[in-house]
């Protein structure tokens, strides 16, 4: 296969964008890749895409918007897991799985296209690399669980905050969504008190020190990082965990 | 290829058994599976196999023993992220990131064949399905660690406790090292406690009540299911996620 740059089309792809930081896609890989995101829908704010406890269940990759997955417990309260910015994919494990271990909802307005357990079979056979790179970001997926678990087992409310939001500027920036200075974000108050194991009302005072502490403000739908090196080192955020510096895999 | 049943020493090998619950292995992905096995060497308990922040690392995969991977906090503190027990990656990330963000540590004597990213790529190269089934075992762990962390968000420590043995029951059945009576477990009650958030002497408290109200008991390196049916009740433990009837992809 001759070596030709992909189209501008498959550039702005933000699936292709965060693989080919993983393994350098061929213009075939990047063909495969860029089919999935051709059936695209649109979904409205709250819509739940993945039910938990549902069998057969397709996955989706997120083209626009965001998203978030969570685990429902008995009593009526819920842990969310992460949130899906675009090129993530939503239900990954619900078509590797028998049945959906989680839910997924849209958080904005998003479009996603829909992945069976067929697609994703058929586009490993066709370019094995490709099973390499969705092994690889489905382990950057766990990494970012691990963290989260580390933040409620035992990172303090403002230290859980910080590491928060510098890890949602590192996945932004891979999508070409964000830089050093900060990233738009549509998540309220209490979308993040269910994330962090917070109540909305700490998260508040929590995003109030950390404001008065110079390191980082959260308004009108924008992070902006004051101080990166202080926020990086209050949180103990590992640069290395979500940092690229070219494909492993060439 | 011709089908012919798998050698009985492949049948033995507990990542052969746990990759054949996702996807029916030919013969050749069997010898594939076994050939990452050849290199098995003897670990004493305590030895570090994986470093937080070391580059360039290996991973292993567990052939017998039970090992533990963490992260060290700034504080000294550490969270225990999860168990491996045989048939389990140690490390999988480690080969996928450039820098291994966690450590893996031998919980008891054990032995571990080392794979090294290019092994790995070469076994994907050689056999795609391979690189599926793997990503399969990728996102059950994913699952676990989901689990931890809604253990840690929002359950008791009594319900985190009972969701853990019965997972860890699960896990074993699937490699022929436990039934629905029961697992042995040398796990310490300091190791519990790193994992679940708990002090020790919680740990043996949470312990002494599931086992008054007659549904676990944990003692002298075993642990007995007395009820298995309500622990999962208590536990709200979804059946689902580690069951397996037969291979999904055949």
């Amino acid at each position: 296969m001759t070596e030709r740059p992909a189209t501008p089309s498959s550039q702005d792809n933000p699936l292709v964008r965060k693989l080919s930081a993983f393994v350098r896609l061929s213009p075939n890989d990047v063909e495969v890749v860029a089919g999935m995101f051709r059936r695209r829908r649109n979904f409205a704010m709250g819509v739940e895409l993945i039910h938990q406890g549902q069998v057969g269940q397709s996955a989706f990759v997120l083209a626009s918007g965001w998203a978030c997955s969570y685990k429902l417990l008995s009593g009526g309260t819920r842990q969310i897991v992460d949130f899906q910015v675009p090129g993530d994919f939503l239900g990954l494990r619900s078509v590797l799985f028998r049945t959906s271990d989680h839910n997924v909802e849209a958080v904005t307005t998003i479009q996603a296209s829909e992945v069976t357990q067929r697609d994703l079979l058929a586009a490993f056979t066709e370019t094995p690399r490709l099973a390499t790179a969705v092994l690889w970001a489905a382990s950057r997926d766990e990494a970012m669980v691990v963290e989260h678990l580390v933040n409620l087992g035992r990172r303090s409310a403002s230290e859980r905050m910080a590491h928060f939001l510098l890890e949602l500027g590192a996945r932004l920036r891979l999508v070409g969504m964000g830089n050093s200075t900060g990233f738009a974000c549509p998540l309220s108050q209490y979308l993040l008190a269910d994330a962090l194991g917070l109540s909305a009302v700490h998260v508040n005072r929590v995003l109030r020190e950390l404001r008065e502490d110079g390191l980082v403000t959260f308004r009108r739908g924008r992070v902006e990082f004051r101080n990166y090196d202080a926020l990086v080192d209050f949180a103990s955020f590992d640069r290395a965990y979500l940092d690229h510096d070219g494909p492993l895999l060439s």
